[in-house]
């Protein structure tokens, strides 16, 4: 069974790779056509169009930089839908808005395409290493039939909910990332500016309620004043955005991460977006 | 040498009791006499003021509600200040806000009297069990000099700096807490809304970025909707005022914090002041 791979960025590439790696034969297809040299070179099949690649795989995954972009390769022109038998699969492991998984599931839905939403967290270096997380929103039929499929790529692979709520989960942790990312920038900040030494207040709390996994993370760092990039604070934006879009499909009201983006918003009009999110400690 | 104790409430009975179970030789004193009574049949000497209490002891330590009364008992009519001889050390177990503890210190100061500010985190089931968190701040020297003593109350004893840095790191251990409550409310409420599944959500990401002491504290508590009080939002509003005062007095701006207080703010004025926090997933 070959599978299709759409989307060829940062993460895709090296997805795909372990893909390969673990023996699936791949059909890739990247807007840039470029981008996939490298993917053809190691055996995979180079497809035309997201149409082409549907034509002639049962399963595509998707790793697209956002919800226009998956909604363009699922239902646009040239699109999966255009030649996807019944019974073809999408599995989008893009990070979405999960409305807009939803609304994309039920027009392919309509053609007899199923949809998985699989978003992952990690990274670049755990996309390389294959030991991403992985968060998958579908039937539970499907995470059973795929799951060593995403495996294949991942550390973790774990069954959240039906569609959509693969992303939801992601948002999820989204929201405590970037609030809690903000809550250590401003106690070491009011820290610092009335006298104390960051370092001994650290160590002091970490052991306690206050301890997390961006404390011990990222608190060293933004002491040594290291704001070198892991991530940026444009996907911070990107990803609150698609938690408050959902927030607000259902009337739920997010008080603290719509500050939280507020901030992360100020600082990439100040021309930082590109920055790592732990520098709004500046 | 005697140890004066003052302010009996639910965290200084218990750590008052400690000291006495450690062979301490206590004079304690309360506002409200009858609260000295269990001690007093425990042994204790009964003081009738803060200055009687400075006139028979070398070393005070004060657990009272906030600031002012921190101001009163140290520097207010039948204050400390009245009757302590030079060299007397104040140790200033309260919670309040560090510039108050600095200007307090330098009044004392000017009569040869030393402070100390040593507030703690853990609670009342700590502050009984005696392992209770305590966050110092004063010369290196005093707290060599005391630490035996602060430990017969605590399980850990941790120097942070010059005279109001033990309040300082208190306050950033808050402003995570809080803050971090206030995210896993969120995030939690944003999956609930959003169809999917909080438990198989609170699993998929506790063990990546997301996760935290607070999370795993809190989150299976706000899933039960177990709001049993703990910690109450009054004491957050307390502490969070604090800090944002703290901050203001050196020019700091805490944005997420002083929206984490006006969430706990409306939460008090919806007569909701002695919920435990988590409560606000509400």
């Amino acid at each position: 069974m070959k599978i299709g791979f759409i989307g060829l960025g940062i993460m895709g590439k090296p997805m795909s790779k372990n893909l390969i790696k673990a023996g699936y034969e791949l059909v890739v297809y990247n807007k840039t056509q470029a981008k996939a040299d490298e993917l053809v070179e190691l055996g995979a099949i180079r497809g035309t169009s997201p149409a082409d690649v549907a034509s002639q795989c049962g399963v595509i995954i998707t790793m697209l930089p956002n919800s226009p972009q998956v909604r363009d390769v699922c239902l646009g022109e040239g699109g999966v839908i255009e030649s996807a038998a019944e019974g073809t699969i999408v599995i989008d492991m893009s990070s979405i808005d999960p409305v807009e998984s939803k609304a994309i599931g039920a027009k392919l839905a309509e053609k007899g395409i199923e949809m998985m939403d699989a978003p992952v967290s990690g990274g670049e270096p755990k996309a390389i290493d294959g030991t991403l997380s992985v968060m998958v929103g579908g039937t539970k039929e499907n995470f059973d039939k795929y799951y060593d499929l995403l495996k294949a790529m991942a550390g973790s692979v774990v069954y959240v909910g039906e569609l959509g709520s693969g992303n939801v989960a992601k948002l999820a942790n989204q929201v405590i990332v970037a609030t809690n990312i903000a809550a250590v920038s401003e106690a070491l900040t009011l820290a610092v500016k009335n006298g104390a030494d960051p370092e001994l207040v650290y160590q002091a709390i970490r052991g306690g309620l206050a301890g997390s996994t961006v404390l011990d993370a990222k608190a060293p760092m933004m002491m040594e004043h290291n704001f070198k990039p892991g991530f940026r604070i444009e996907l911070h934006i990107k990803d609150l955005q698609n938690a408050l879009n959902a927030a607000h499909a259902t009337a739920t009201s997010l008080p603290i991460t719509s500050q939280v983006m507020e901030i992360m918003q100020a600082r990439k009009n100040a021309g930082c977006g590109t920055e790592e999110p732990r520098a709004i400690v500046k």
